[in-house]
């Protein structure tokens, strides 16, 4: 029995005016980003100089406009960072850099010494406000906490009259989460007084998930009830700013949006203290699965996760949404089968929609490739062998072939787990293009009899051997592979019906080869068999079809 | 600018019924694993029987009372798998073991000699119901679709009335994230007619989200839907099987909880197709997190961490919900600073309730240890400092000199990054244990001039080395430290006053050590600074406290 009893329950919001589950996102939000600040600051190895200018290079192409760049007060590296920006001109000009700083003076004299020569800034104040911390860290009443931080609110003023450049507000009560909703509000509208924001120059209050308590539909109704009572509403910016220790720091982040949070803080990749910040990346994925203008260049994940993985160390885990190497895979036969059945009725039918099972987005609308989503393993269907040898190597296997080779493929996946297309195209040389025993086929020759269409009017002749044993026989027939069979037939004393026949060229051009596939039935037994011939001569490539079939039907 | 436009919005359910946001989770659901069927199916090397076996094991171990143990009719693999689980009698009494199987009689077949000798068996069927697989994989309208269903329930019967041991049915219309609910509900009831479920032998009906396709309130709306409108609700147990596509997997299986869902399949660590399944351990250990049972038994994450990651040779990331090797570190000085407050304060309250900040549960209770919590790095505040020499080393170090040591650490940090305990502790001994040149305290002698306790009754003897120069004095004061410090200003022409002094044992019993902290002021300059001295003596130890500070205020 594990110890659960010493752990109290989180409750819900009495809230019957909730809006929020009626509603859908429209828009994307406000996106800053606080991988140089909180991300940075949980990682083993923090980034150093370099690699923080080559991670903010980063976040201005990918359209970021926010950026929260450290606590320069705080720390040495941090400042010179900032300075770096500053020095060496690396802010655009519609870029606004943030930094995080406490309530206090010398803090503040600090932070506005690193600002110098910043066109746009963000002051991010901040103190912690839930009753917990109230108690446990501060010995504070909410009077003596919401002092904290409309003093600060005011030594902010103080400082950015005599800046050059633009400073805007930021106050967070940090532990939003645990903090009682009335406090909150008091405290936010105590730092509205001081700070006197107007529409045109709003104040950002950004109400953090600073640990995750609950399931997010509670930070949505909380969300909502302070985006419903906070004072002069068009004077604020509602920021939200989720953590993930419960794991759904992303639903979190949606549904504060839903109720009515406009600017979202969060990381790449979910970088950040403990589980981490939310993933800005994969809601702004999520918009853009739902037709969405995400308002962030994230056509190229690849080059993203390499500057994260490199800069940060951290890994992006293979089943991470968008961006894990597996993500785009589909394993399941029924799956495979039904993408490459999408797929295709897309494409027949130029849908400009992307809808197909199984992959939500476009993979190379994101930089990703097709090649990676199919792969074979002993669950997969027949579905997935005849897509992978369709996409891969151009083979248009006939529908009644499928199974034939899937179990095939099947029984090497049993032995070996997963098959890679190349694996599937070695077996499918070995058991069809290249069953060339004991059958052999070696020449032929064709002469039409006559210049009607009447049937029986081809002259086959062909050589060939039989375990190693040189052959010719003469024939005829209404066409090559009838005149071929019967030959055959004869000579090898069996009785033998086609079923079916198709072929098709492999690429473009007089020089592309041919890939023909024959079903062959034996009568005696009632065994049915599929051949494959390959060949830049047609005729030849159904002939060999044939010789293939034959050699397999002799092997069961 | 991204290519957002060729995605269709989800739209969201009209519904004033709603009624889940105003629940809250009371107890843990039905947990059935699919690990060894969904999750297994999407690993680049499956397991073979030898890993699968120990997975169940561990399943079992772990308290999951239904299995999903493949699909065996369709692998010879998974087949041989579930008859080794029989033949050695590894299924408990109380497990029940589910198959997955599709509604096709020679499957249906198969998979009921796979099962021979089971004693309680799930037999899960499924057919793929959206508008979009109805269309461009199936070619089927509404009532072929329900059909496939309806055969494959009835052919179920038909075996199970055969079958020894018990049967329960599950249908999963797939796809149900994607089926017009009036469509899943029809379905579902159509199955239901045909099986006839009782109260006593109940049907499970599951609603997977197949693929995530919007946000999770929006399934939570879809799950209360069905809730409320299956017919006989008491002969049902709705069962829900999200992924995690859109990242909020765990959102959505806790949503559909507080909608009416009783059930949830999902995996250890989120293994399964693509994103994954949604991680059952994190949805436990949520609800554990806020004092509900979670019915598993996961006192032991290391343990669980273990086998999967070796069975299934997929690493669980560094910031995964309560498993990744950070999530129960702190980087931020503040946050370490709130961290051993709110430890202190629940241990001096004698608190049986867990509450502090930044930790949403104890570490220890589910085997993880207190030690890595707190990491110092550049960004790490005093706090951190403190608390790692305390709960390390065992130094309490006196709160005004937190900030001095904290700054010595800051300084190395910003040349080494993060900065080990270990290295913490190498620093305070050269910089304050070993601060013993140039002035080298070698003996004493302490003689009491009365009896009484009045003042100047303590005659001190000391030997010491200045540059290695031996040398000594006697003096006299009303302590040891009094005694020593006159004697030592007069020797060295100095003025020192004492602002502060504290000492405390290092351990328990006679043989302990004890550490003792005196802060210094020099009365010429006014700057101030700590001396820590040790010894099994206690006046040893405050005297080589003093000699620590006079060298560390002469290199000042």
């Amino acid at each position: 029995m594990m110890n659960y009893k010493r752990y109290k329950r989180i409750p819900v919001v009495q809230f019957p005016e909730r809006q929020w589950p009626n509603k859908q996102i429209e828009k994307a939000p406000i996106w800053c980003s606080v991988d140089l600040r909180d991300g940075n600051q949980a990682l083993i190895e923090p980034m150093v100089v370099e690699e923080k200018v080559e991670f903010f290079n980063l976040l201005v192409k990918l359209g970021f406009k926010e950026i929260e760049v450290g606590f320069p007060s705080a720390s040495q590296i941090e400042y010179d960072f900032l300075r770096q920006l500053v020095d060496r001109k690396l802010i655009p000009d519609d870029v606004t850099v943030q930094v995080l700083v406490q309530c206090r003076e010398h803090l503040l004299k600090r932070t506005f010494e690193a600002l110098e020569g910043v066109k746009n800034a963000i002051i991010h104040i901040y103190n912690s406000t839930s009753s917990l911390q109230r108690d446990v860290v501060f010995h504070m009443d909410r009077e003596e906490i919401k002092e904290i931080a409309v003093s600060g609110a005011r030594l902010v003023k103080e400082y950015a009259k005599d800046f050059p450049g633009k400073i805007t507000l930021e106050y967070s009560p940090e532990s939003f989460t645990g903090t009682e909703l009335d406090f909150a509000l008091e405290i936010c509208t105590a730092v509205q007084e001081v700070w006197q924001p107007t529409p045109d120059n709003k104040i950002i209050f950004n109400l953090p998930s600073t640990v995750e308590m609950t399931t997010p539909n509670v930070y949505a109704d909380r969300i909502e009830w302070m985006n419903r009572n906070f004072k002069d509403r068009d004077s604020i910016i509602l920021s939200v700013h989720p953590h993930n220790d419960r794991g759904s720091g992303v639903a979190s982040a949606e549904l504060a949006i839903l109720a009515g949070a406009e600017r979202v803080e969060g990381t790449l990749f979910g970088n950040g203290e403990r589980t981490g910040n939310v993933d800005i990346i994969n809601i702004a994925y999520n918009m853009f699965s739902q037709g969405i203008d995400p308002n962030l260049n994230l056509e190229n994940i690849n080059e993203i996760i390499e500057v994260y993985e490199r800069c940060c160390k951290i890994q992006v885990h293979v089943r991470h949404p968008y961006a894990g190497k597996l993500v785009f895979t589909a394993f399941s036969g029924s799956h495979q089968d039904a993408i490459n059945k999408g797929l295709k009725a897309m494409h027949e039918r130029k849908s400009p929609v992307w809808e197909i099972p199984y992959l939500p987005i476009d993979p190379s609308d994101i930089g990703r490739k097709y090649e990676p989503i199919v792969r074979i393993n002993s669950q997969s269907g027949k579905g997935g062998v005849a897509f992978i040898m369709e996409t891969y190597f151009g083979y248009k296997l006939p529908k009644g072939m499928h199974k034939e080779f899937a179990d095939i493929i099947q029984v090497m996946s049993e032995k070996k787990g997963e098959i890679a297309p190349e694996q599937i195209m070695e077996a499918f040389k070995i058991n069809y293009l290249d069953k060339k025993e004991p059958l052999h086929f070696r020449k032929c020759k064709f002469e039409d009899l006559s210049d009607s269409d009447n049937s029986f009017d081809t002259m086959v002749t062909v050589l060939y051997t039989n375990h190693g044993v040189q052959k010719t026989f003469e024939s005829t027939g209404n066409g090559p592979i009838d005149g071929v069979l019967k030959g055959l037939q004869k000579e090898l004393g069996i009785s033998i019906k086609v079923l079916d026949y198709s072929e098709h060229a492999l690429g473009e051009g007089a020089h592309a080869q041919a890939a023909a596939y024959v079903h062959l039935m034996d009568n005696t037994t009632g065994k049915t068999v599929f051949g494959v011939g390959q060949s830049s001569n047609i005729t030849r490539a159904s002939i060999r079809a044939i010789f293939s079939a034959l050699n397999r039907l002799n092997e069961e």
